[in-house]
């Protein structure tokens, strides 16, 4: 039975739409949820509900927050969230608000791993070949990073892809802008260095981004300014395509009645591109389960991220990523 | 009446692709063509023909090659083609070749124009509003660019949008991971201030990936590596999503009764996201018009490449370029 902080304050839609997430989770669980956020609220929310405990927290934090003013405000759901996984009363923290504050209190509240040069986001990704996922990281706690930052990710994005998703040989790749040894960043080129003279189990060399999703990467590894890129990149095209097959049905009555046909056909590519299934992306390489979800998770996407920090309890992530970098 | 130079020999598809190209510009234009390549097959190809010179080059230049490789092969068709445009008896030059071998040939034979500190690679994105696109600089010239290059970037690429595009105030963007000013990486921040600083005109300040091709973004400056992966990833869904649209209408019966309502409604998407109608990046910054069409280019590209070559000879844009980074 694992013990789930959420911070019920950060949505986008209201704590009303996170409260969906988890009435559904503990109906379907026999785990308990820590609720952070304002009890007048959240009392009548979950009114007469077992296993949960709601933790009065009024204060929000904003989507831009620098780290001294994260600090200061310890009445915030956000801190008093991350700050039960601190003190063990829960086994993990999930939250839709700042993704800033988020990485600045899972940092210096839960700490990085040690040995762990630098935390990164990560996030499985939908590809071609369907139930298959490509994990990459980092996607945005970083700007630039150092090669063994890289090499770091390389770690972190192995084990998630083992532990979590149970894929028994992952492949892992540096997003670069040619397959040639040599191509990219200096820091992508010592990077690529350091995982072939390391031997590094599964690494195949490089991968151009308009690769990344055909189904045959497991993991890609990039620092986080280009990987924030690459997600909001496929992000931007997917809506737009999205969009235009939704006017292309709707432009004049005979493509509206072949909508009518052809509609079972192009629930597959909702059901692919549906990002929300994946519930969010993980901070991995701290000390703790912490998962984020998007701003704008609706409670079926929230839901899902509830069930990925589970997965990752479940998986004991935290511990396998402590042995993996101890080095006595 | 423009004389353009054509590398014959670079193309994925062979010079009978290109050399469709070629005859149908010629039968719409009263340009010259001077045509490198191997004079056996030429021959036969453009038999009968008038404004055509065919210029013999057997050796192709392959698509990874280092600056001092390409140096040595003079005899390239690629090499004399670019240096036909260095010696005024071309007033421009196309090729489907390497993307590597084009840099560096270009700024050894061409140079760079006086006061650009790096030349860039500049392509036409299609955007959700219909017969707008977005320029985007550098999408792979460069890796880590410093904040100049991307003030140059800046310059060069409103000047294409004005001159070339005939936008009349066109709006500038840092591609970034917020829209908020300090977001970024270093680089980007100082280009920030320095595009604010010299108050640079129709500098809106950052944008962020997913937003590039909503309509509302004239011109994005990244630096290459950044822009080679937005490139690339974009490319990447769009292909993704292109094919799980043929696959919902072949699902069932229905659907394909439904792709037979349905198709005239699709054309628009085929339309929009037709990245070939664009014809290929532009080498801005280079002292003479280099046009790189893609190495699978089909005919109908390569004709629009020669177009994008003759609408720059047209707009003189080289001497605007130069006229823009003079400083007496």
């Amino acid at each position: 039975m694992a013990k789930i902080a959420i911070d019920m304050m950060g949505s986008d839609l209201g704590c009303e739409e996170l409260a969906k997430s988890v009435k559904q989770y503990l109906s379907e669980s026999t785990d308990e949820i820590l609720a952070f956020g304002a009890k007048s609220k959240l009392d009548k929310l979950f009114d007469g509900l077992d296993r949960i405990t709601i933790v009065d927290a009024e204060d929000v934090i904003p989507m831009e927050i620098k780290p001294l003013d994260f600090l200061r405000r310890k009445d915030s759901s956000l801190y008093k969230a991350l700050n039960s996984v601190k003190e063990k009363k829960a086994d993990c923290i999930v939250t839709a608000g700042s993704t800033g504050g988020t990485i600045i209190g899972a940092t210096f509240l839960l700490r990085n791993v040690p040995g762990v040069t630098r935390a990164g986001i990560c996030a499985p990704f939908p590809t071609r070949v369907k139930g298959k996922a490509c994990v990459i990281l980092d996607i945005g706690a970083n700007n630039v990073n150092t090669p063994e930052d890289l090499y770091t990710f390389a770690k972190l994005g192995r084990l998630y892809s083992q532990e979590v998703l149970k894929v028994s040989n992952p492949k892992t790749y540096l997003l670069s802008n040619g397959v040639e040894e040599g191509k990219g960043t200096d820091e992508i080129v010592q990077a690529y260095n350091l995982l072939r003279e390391r031997n590094f189990p599964g690494f195949e060399g490089n991968c151009e981004a308009r690769n990344v999703l055909d189904g045959n990467h497991d993991i890609i590894i990039t620092s986080g300014f280009a990987g924030n890129v690459f997600l909001k990149a496929t992000e931007g095209v997917a809506s737009m395509m999205n969009q235009m097959i939704k006017d292309a049905f709707k432009h004049n009555i005979f493509t509206k009645i072949g909508y009518l046909f052809a509609r079972s056909g192009f629930k597959q590519i909702k059901e692919t591109m549906n990002y929300r299934k994946y519930g969010g992306s993980i901070l991995l390489g701290i000390n703790g389960v912490v998962v984020k979800a998007h701003g704008n998770s609706n409670a079926y996407a929230f839901y899902n991220a509830i069930k990925v920090a589970k997965n990752m309890v479940e998986a004991d992530i935290v511990t396998k990523i402590n042995e993996a970098f101890y080095v006595g």
